[in-house]
């Protein structure tokens, strides 16, 4: 049976599925039973060379999701609106939806997945996280009978790609003007380099995991902009890589998310992520801990995941009922994120004057925070104290910093990180 | 609506499965809709202590085939016979299958997925390869869109032990002693060391990512019982780990897999892999290279894969149409082992004597095999010679190994072990 398909948005993950749609079509169709056929592509502009034909496009998104040979919308548009409100018209209308965008699920899962629920179709979002890493299906289906505990990772490759250049000398803004010119980076960088991107996506995995919506402004967040690359020197010769890190966790306190740069052991796996890729444990009492990684974006990848959600919405249709499991949200508790329990690393400006140790040390134990190390760098005027701490609440740790920045000895608290040391 | 379960196996994984069911079941309920029951459970011996009620126990598996109220049949006993018949009669009866036995897949997969088709009802396989990796579901669904090209890994957690001991200075003998103390390898652990484990996971793997159906047999094998610790030396030296790798390709000559001892660089991540972990890449032009590790056996860890599959299974029951993709087994071309092209390192015993190395490079040029490098160790009657070979076709590596071992100033070609040295 033939499966009409409909695209909205013919960016690069647009483009490359409708191309993928056109010359896998019969390699599909002997490897899933379905003859899937593109049938209308919306894009924002009608005069760009495309990688379909130019009789299947059009800049109205609405005459996608309406045209009645239509029996599958995927959305590839990305952003709030007017992405929701297609969905929403797609499901009413009983045609199940594939997409990949993390920015509107993060906000708006339950209420998408409510709708389908009820229009008895599916929702399909499996490149949403991770590119064209499968994440989704195995949280959802192949650990249903685990209880996680932690989801943990890289997620935004754009990050990744420019923490690595700074590793090897660049400056933040050099990094960044090389990540755009390769296409990396966009010219309006803030959703990658804030962490926003990934906070969407750590507050997608914690939803799958948990079974608990956060949102995205949920999850504590931390960006790459201020980091000094002092920091990644130091990071070094510390032994560790800084890496933008995503965790979301279930703890006694509840649910928490947080995405923040950290230190990571050299030989922790994480930290050999290059460039681009993307990685995520999971871990949970019974599986332990599984490690995946592979290419967290680009059009390929992504569109490769983009068609294997299609061919499972394609099989539901066929089926007539559902076969993918739906996603449960529940009502379960969220931790605040100042509960949680980490190492820092801070490196203060001081004076070198005798009994600074001391006194630094004094603010760390009023807040029950015990350190771990402490290193010295220069001397007289250009002093550097660097310490490590032992895990404690991040409320501790952020009471014990602020404390620090009125002592007179204390020039700047110039830059804490996180450190997140446990060995897989 | 209540599912009635039926284990065959009570082994360490089926009872692991068993306590699971009775304890998670109000978790799994609570994040599947399921109301799973465990009905009955077969093993070898009544009087065992057990982790399940003993009125559930029978030492007759037909009894848990044949019980009306189990509806979905776990087979967890291994093996070709009685595991194939007890499977067979339960799809007959039109109850779901789910099974980890990668021997009798390897084998009879074809036969047990058509008559599952015919029946109309699933069998699922999750924790046949990879214990708790979910790897059967990425490839058979999310990468359903992806004309894959590699699956390569470590597949036996087992071997992967032993090795790493014996890379720590044990004998082979006392690292596999270790592994049986520890509970790794079996009292006869010939399946583990022999490498037949890992190719019938291969052969799966295979099946999966190009749709054609090798069986365990046409898997090229080489087991880790006779490696000398000399070469597991000579490979830290020149920087590289020995693994037990299985290799499934898609070559224009057709499929082939293979499982040997291998060379592989320290800094390539199947190097990092440690102790009775499993890790697989999966490789194709639109995904790139896809990296998934964690544990590969071990009760929990597996247990927690069958009840993935469980539950997709007893959704389908209550949909009461297929929702699992099904397995497609196609009639591509086999390739010969023999026209897999890797590198080789070679060991020889050799006379010090002037000319040697013009002899054996010789030999090599003669089959069309070119020298990477070449070093000199010991001097009189104890010079060995340790040569890496480039890119060459198994064919002409073997040839040329035969012609050394006839050269008078060659006393032994003692050792010749593929180098995989391709970086991620």
């Amino acid at each position: 049976m033939r499966i009409g398909i409909g695209i909205l948005g013919g960016g690069v993950v647009g483009g490359t599925l409708a191309r993928k749609l056109i010359i896998e079509k019969d390699a599909v169709a002997a490897k899933s039973g379905l003859e899937l056929s593109l049938v209308r592509v919306a894009a924002r502009s009608a005069d760009k060379p495309r990688q379909f034909p130019s009789t299947l496009l059009t800049t109205d998104p609405n005459e996608v999701v309406d045209d009645p040979n239509v029996a599958l919308v995927v959305e590839l548009m990305g952003g709030l609106e007017p992405a929701r409100t297609l969905i929403l018209r797609a499901l009413d209308a009983g045609k199940p939806v594939v997409t990949a965008n993390k920015e509107l699920l993060a906000a708006d899962g339950p209420e998408l997945f409510r709708r389908a629920e009820a229009k008895g179709v599916s929702i399909l979002f499996e490149a949403a996280v991770g590119g064209g890493i499968p994440i989704i299906r195995p949280l959802s289906e192949s650990l249903a009978g685990e209880r996680l505990t932690r989801v943990m990772g890289i997620l935004n490759g754009t990050t990744n790609f420019i923490l690595g250049q700074m590793e090897r000398g660049a400056s933040y803004s050099e990094a960044l003007a090389e990540a755009q010119r390769l296409g990396y980076a966009e010219a309006d960088p803030t959703a990658d380099v804030s962490g926003g991107d990934a906070a969407a996506k750590a507050a997608i995995l914690a939803g799958l995991a948990f079974g608990v919506w956060l949102g995205k402004d949920a999850v504590y967040r931390e960006g790459i902009e201020s980091l000094d690359p002092k920091d990644l020197s130091f990071a070094r010769q510390l032994g560790y890589a800084v890496k933008l890190l995503a965790v979301a966790e279930s703890t006694e306190q509840g649910v928490a998310a947080r995405v923040h740069p950290a230190f990571i052991p050299v030989e922790h796996p994480l930290a050999g992520v290059r460039g681009a890729y993307n990685a995520i444990f999971i871990e949970g009492p019974a599986v332990g801990r599984l490690f995946f990684s592979g290419p967290g974006a680009g059009g390929e990848p992504t569109a490769t995941a983009v068609l294997g959600d299609i061919i499972d919405a394609a099989r539901e249709l066929l089926a007539g009922v559902p076969v993918v499991p739906r996603v449960r949200v529940g009502a379960g508790q969220r931790a605040e994120s100042s509960s949680i329990s980490t190492k820092w690393y801070l490196r203060l400006e001081v004076a070198d004057a005798p009994g600074v140790l001391a006194q630094v040390a004094s603010v760390f134990g009023r807040h029950e925070v015990s350190i771990m190390s402490v290193w010295q760098e220069g001397r007289g005027d250009d002093a550097t104290l660097i310490l490590i701490t032992h895990d404690a609440p991040e409320a501790n740790h952020r009471a014990a910093a602020a404390d620090l920045a009125t002592l007179p000895v204390v020039k700047q608290v110039a830059a804490t990180i996180r450190v997140q040391s446990d060995r897989p």
